[in-house]
C-alpha cells in the first residue's frame, strides 16, 4: 500500500519527522542531565511509545487510566497518571499497582489527599502520590506559597504515603509565541515547582522528585536546576499551533491527514475534500494565534504546504479548501480550482492539534522514508 | 451499575428522551405522507439505529463507508451514503452492492459521474446514483438552475446509470434561531430540490426520489408538496446548538456526559471536573449563537441544568467548571464551589453538538427510566 492508493481520510505520521522529534528532544533533556517522562496522551499508540523508550525515555505520563493499563499491557512499568486522581479511580490503580505496574498518582487537595491515605491502609496498598502545584495559573495545582500544600504534604507523611514528588505543568505557554516569553514560563514553572518541594522537604515530606514541563517550556528552557525530570507530549509529532508558538518548523510536523478532493463550488473557488471536522477535530486552537490555519494547513502528497489555501470550514465528513485572500476570487482563481485539485486529487493537511486530530482515528498509518506504510494502532476511550 | 457508580468521563443516552424524539420526528413525517431516512452518523449505535427503524424509519443515510459496512452488517438494507463519492472508493461500495446491500451513491459533478458510469460498466455493476442539490450555499452539491445539474443527468442517462433521485441538506438552518426564518429555509430547501427534479425529468432523467432534510428544516417544514423523503440525524439526541436554534427543549436532550469533580481553584470559584476536551469534543458551535454554554451546560446526576454554572474550559482530561457571571466572583462564591460541588461530586453536561461528543466515546451508556444502564457500541473510524 503506498500513500496515493490508501482510502482516505487517514492519519499519516511521517516516521523520519517523529524519529528526529524524538532524537531532539531526549537528547536536549540528556545535555540537562534530568530525565525525561513523555506524555503518551498525545498518540495513545503503542509503536510511537516504543520509539520514546528506545531514544532514552525513563517511564511515560498518562492522562487517563485506560492510557496507564494499556501501556502496562504493553510492558512499559513506570508510569504518572497526571490527572488528579478522582477518589472512586482508587481500585482500577489499585489492581494496576497489584499487578506490578509502578504507578504514581496525583493529588492538587486535602480531600484526594485522605481519600487516598484512607484506602490505602485499608486495603494495604503502597500508592506513591505526586503533588500536583500550580505554577501558571491555568489549571489545576496548589501554588507553591499556599498553606494547602503543606497541608496535603502533612496529610499524606502523617499517614506514612510514599511521596514521589512534586509536578507541574505550565500549560499557558500555549498562549505564547516570542522566546523570551516562553523563557521566562519556563523558569516561572521550574522554580515555583522546585520552592514546592523546598516547602514540603522543610516538613519533612521526602519528594524527591521535582516534575516539570509542556512542550514549548520544555523546548524553551535555559535553566533546569533542582528538576529532576521534564515531561511533554505533543513535541513528537508537533501541529500548527506548535507552529504558532515559534517550537517548531512546518518541516517537523509529522502528522497529517490524508484526504481526497471530492467536488467543487467553482464561483466560491472551493474544493470540497473528503476530510471534515470528524477527521481534522474541531480544534481551531490556532483561531487565536499569529496566524489562523482554519482547519488546517493543505499540503500536496509529498508535504510541500499550499500556503496560498487553507481549510476554511468543516463538516462532519466535508472540508472546504479554499484561497487565503477571499478579495482575489476572480473567475481566474475559480477556474483554477478545478484544474488545480482536480475530483481524486489527493493532499495532505496539517493539524492545529495533533492530540485532537489523533484521537478522531482509530489509527495511524506510519509513513516511512522508502514510502512503505504500517498501521499503527490507536486507543481510545477511558 | 447505576449512574452514580459509574466510571466517569461517560456518554449517557437517556432512553426515553431518545424515545419520545424519534416518536415524534417520525409522527410528524408520517403526517406529511413522507418517508424518512435518519442519518447515522450521529450516533453510528446498532441499537439507536434498531429504535429508529422500529418506529417506522424507511432506510437509512450514512456519511461514510464504514457506517455502510457496519449497518449492512447489523441488518440495514436500505442505505444512502450522502457524501459524494470518490471514485477511488467505488471497489468498496460495489462490494457492499454484491453482498445485497441496497446502497445508493451521490455525485454532485460530471467527473464523479463519468467515473461511476465507466466504473458500473467495467464491472457489471448496477449502481443507483443519486444527484446532490445545493439549495442554501452552504456546501456541496448543484444548485437547481445550473447547466451541471444536466449535464451529470444526460452522462448518467446516457449511460443507463439507475437515478434514484435528487438530495440536498440545508445545513444552514444550523445559523438561524427563529421559525420564520427556518420555515423560509426550508421551503427553500424544498422548492430548490423539486426544481432539480422536475429539470431532470424534463430531460428523460427518472429521478423519482426527491429528498431533503436537516433536523432544524424538517421541524420547521410546512410544506413538503414533491418532497418524497426526509432526511435528519441529530434530532435523535439533540443538543445545545439545537436548543438555541429553537427546535428542541433542554429537556429534550437525550446525551451527556457524566463527570466527576476532582478539584477546585477556590479563589478563581472554579471546580476541576474529569471531563475535558477529549470527553466533551472541541465542538465549540454555540460559540456565536444566542447563548454560548462554553463546552457545555452542567447539570445534576438527575439531569437538572445548573442554569448559573457553565464548563467555561477545557483541557484534554480536565473540565472547568465556573460560574456564569464572573464579575459576581467573591470569596462567598469562592467557599460555595467547594461546599456546592465537593470532590467526587458527579455530574452531567448537555453537549453543543451531539455528533461531536458522541465521537469521542466508544460506547454509549443507556440510561433507562429505570436507572437501569446499557452499554451500546458506538464505532469509529472509516
Amino acid at each position: 500500500m503506498t500513500l496515493n492508493r490508501l482510502d482516505t481520510p487517514a492519519a499519516v505520521i511521517d516516521i523520519s519527522r517523529m524519529e528526529n522529534n524524538i532524537f531532539l528532544m531526549q537528547k536536549r533533556m540528556r545535555e540537562f542531565g534530568v530525565k525525561f517522562r513523555p506524555h503518551v496522551k498525545t498518540t495513545k499508540c503503542v509503536e510511537v511509545v516504543r520509539a520514546q523508550i528506545a531514544a532514552g525515555a525513563n517511564g511515560i505520563t498518562v492522562s487517563t487510566l485506560k492510557e496507564a493499563e494499556e501501556f502496562f499491557a504493553a510492558g512499559v512499568v513506570d508510569i504518572l497518571y497526571a490527572v488528579g486522581v478522582d477518589p472512586s479511580k482508587l481500585p482500577r490503580a489499585m489492581a494496576l499497582k497489584r499487578k506490578g505496574c509502578d504507578l504514581k498518582l496525583v493529588v492538587d487537595n486535602a480531600t484526594a489527599a485522605v481519600a487516598v491515605a484512607q484506602f490505602a491502609c485499608q486495603h494495604n496498598v503502597d500508592f506513591e502520590i505526586w503533588i500536583e502545584v500550580d505554577t501558571d495559573g491555568h489549571r489545576s495545582g496548589i501554588t507553591p506559597e499556599e498553606d494547602a500544600l503543606l497541608e496535603v504534604g502533612r496529610i499524606l507523611r502523617d499517614a506514612k504515603i510514599n511521596v514521589g514528588g512534586v509536578m507541574t505543568h505550565a500549560g499557558s505557554s500555549y498562549e505564547l509565541n516570542t522566546p523570551e516569553a516562553l523563557q521566562a514560563l519556563a523558569e516561572q514553572e521550574r522554580a515555583g515547582c522546585v520552592r514546592a518541594a523546598q516547602r514540603l522537604r522543610e516538613i519533612d515530606v521526602p519528594c524527591a522528585g521535582v516534575s516539570v514541563g509542556s512542550t514549548p517550556t520544555a523546548i524553551a528552557t535555559q535553566n533546569l536546576d533542582g528538576v529532576t525530570e521534564v515531561r511533554a507530549g505533543v513535541y513528537v509529532l508537533f501541529d500548527l499551533v506548535m507552529y504558532n508558538v515559534g517550537v517548531c518548523a512546518c518541516d517537523d510536523i509529522a502528522l497529517s491527514v490524508l484526504t481526497t478532493v471530492i467536488g467543487h463550488q467553482p464561483e466560491k473557488a472551493w474544493a470540497i475534500l473528503d476530510a471534515g471536522w470528524m477527521a481534522m477535530s474541531r480544534d481551531r486552537g490556532t483561531s487565536k494565534q499569529s496566524h489562523d490555519f482554519g482547519y488546517g494547513l493543505p499540503c500536496t502528497l509529498d508535504g510541500t504546504p499550499l500556503s496560498d489555501y487553507v481549510l476554511s470550514g468543516a463538516n462532519q465528513e466535508h472540508g472546504i479548501l479554499s484561497p487565503i485572500k477571499l478579495e482575489s476570487t476572480k473567475e481566474s482563481d475559480a477556474q483554477d480550482v478545478r484544474t488545480r485539485f482536480p475530483i481524486g486529487t489527493k493532499l495532505r493537511i496539517f493539524p492545529n492539534h495533533a492530540c485532537a486530530t489523533g484521537a478522531q482515528f482509530p489509527e495511524y498509518h506510519a509513513l516511512a522514508a522508502t514510502g512503505e506504510l504500517t498501521i499503527w494502532r490507536r486507543f481510545h476511550g477511558w
